[in-house]
């Protein structure tokens, strides 16, 4: 590899991202504001934790960011790729939830990561990995396309075939498979990429960090003020325990980061503030709830 | 082994166990009933699900039997035992978890099974495992060591080393890494249970069955008519996600049911109706909820 892997760069350029994305969900809920915890880690580095709770569009807001180092990467991260193990490594992300209050607005998330793994006398070994899902209570055709069109979009630049890619890895990823059903509508995912060098790869992460925004606020605007009940919040509650269900059962991140003795509070973030769960509740057949789910929550082109 | 292992024996006090298990239930609730699901597995067997919701003492209840049976022991179950691999097998239990609406009475989980794996050719291979433990929102201290004494008194015809040896493996096993918390104040957890040969095991089991009622129905009465408000109710919420977390991060039958195909609505009883999670929330110090955590939530003699 001929080209420097420049890490300072990336983390001026995650820690703006959560600087930009928290301005924007300020700006866009009207009210709450997001309390910061800077962390440290024993091993090496830390993180800024920001959360808003209360807000008119947000019940609950996390965005993320950490940069952590240590001496040997964890097992889990060299587990397919045991050629790295032992190395010292940099891990630095950054990482949303959002959680809105209106039934109507999707749940969101998105993530983009870089790991650098390094030993003396062998080249540098690094890689770009991230992401963004959306997960709506009620599902509209328009929004999942818009979603998608927007995802697409951010990929376009670097090849007609990434977006297919990345959003198939995505449906294969946010799958729960206990429940036949994929988490949401999908978007992107993608992981152990370096296959098109460093520029060209950071390139990528900072189209897919911009592009969080220009996906999610348009939805978001659109929905808030839907008129919801009863019916609906109490159809939330229960699809956020859907996604209680997959954050803790397969996420390789939340899972990895609390096995690791990550910090905690930082990682669960992802939870959402109240959800519920109803043994064998089944929606009234023709009904928005089970349009959810027969329509919306299966791999599907939104294109 | 001279003795015989009599499999529809242990399979009818399971039943009959269910049974009595749900009538004091529903004595003890004063208004709601189980409703039963009865379902069949398609690689063989099958259960009876039972679940209570919305009563006076009970938001929610679920007492389960299963039977099941297949030609190939799965993987989870001879990680362990290497020498099972392949052999056909009968897995039979009952799981209970109560969800109380009160915060003053503590969650219950209880939980009696067997395994038998069998091969032509060879000894039949068979071991039991159970155990019940207690999750307070509130502690009290006369509810623990009432609670522990009747696990004790289950324990001791049996040698007076086991409740020792099983009281230490329920807090080991109940216990949130990520929390630094056991999930309550514990109880008894055995497995892999044969040494004793087959009737002194199946007596034990039944010891521990049959045991569950002594000691959880006199500290419901003494809480349920504790009043409580939203203070209470939303701490209890809180404790709840706890027990979302240790059920769906940690718990080996939760996961092993799930990914191998189990009835899911079944094994997410265990689930509570309502959870809540509050970012980096701490309890007032000198306050109940601060006495939980500091007193409660570690492994202790209670006797």
């Amino acid at each position: 590899m001929s080209e420097v892997f420049d890490l300072s760069s990336v983390d001026a350029y995650l820690r703006d991202l959560q600087d930009r994305l928290c301005a924007a969900f300020e700006r866009a809920d009207h009210r709450a504001r997001f309390r910061e915890d800077l962390w440290e880690r024993e091993g090496g580095g830390g993180g800024r934790s920001r959360i808003l709770t209360g807000g008119e569009l947000f019940e609950k807001a996390g965005v993320n960011y950490s940069h952590v180092w240590g001496d040997a990467l964890p097992a889990a991260a060299t587990a397919q790729r045991p050629q790295l193990a032992g190395r010292s490594y940099h891990a630095a992300g950054v990482s949303l939830v959002l959680h809105p209050q209106n039934p109507y607005v999707p749940i969101m998330h998105a993530n983009v990561r870089v790991l650098v793994a390094e030993r003396a006398g062998a080249d540098v070994a690094w890689w770009f990995g991230g992401g963004m899902d959306l997960t709506p209570c009620y599902g509209f055709v328009e929004d999942a396309a818009a979603w998608h069109a927007n995802a697409r979009a951010a990929c376009e630049p670097f090849g007609a075939d990434v977006y297919p890619r990345f959003k198939k890895w995505c449906d294969e990823y946010f799958f729960l498979p206990h429940r036949g059903e994929t988490r949401g509508v999908g978007g992107l995912f993608f992981d152990d990429l370096n296959e098109w060098g460093f520029e060209r790869c950071f390139a990528f992460q900072r189209s897919i960090g911009d592009s969080v925004l220009t996906g999610y606020l348009p939805i978001a605007e659109r929905r808030r003020a839907t008129p919801w009940g009863e019916r609906e919040r109490s159809f939330q509650l229960y699809r956020r325990g859907r996604y209680v269900e997959f954050n803790l059962l397969y996420d390789r991140g939340t899972r990895f980061g609390l096995q690791s003795g990550g910090r905690t509070e930082s990682i669960l973030m992802s939870l959402p503030p109240l959800a519920r769960w109803e043994y064998d509740w089944l929606p009234e057949p023709g009904s928005a709830e089970e349009t959810l789910l027969r329509e919306f929550l299966r791999p599907r082109d939104w294109l």
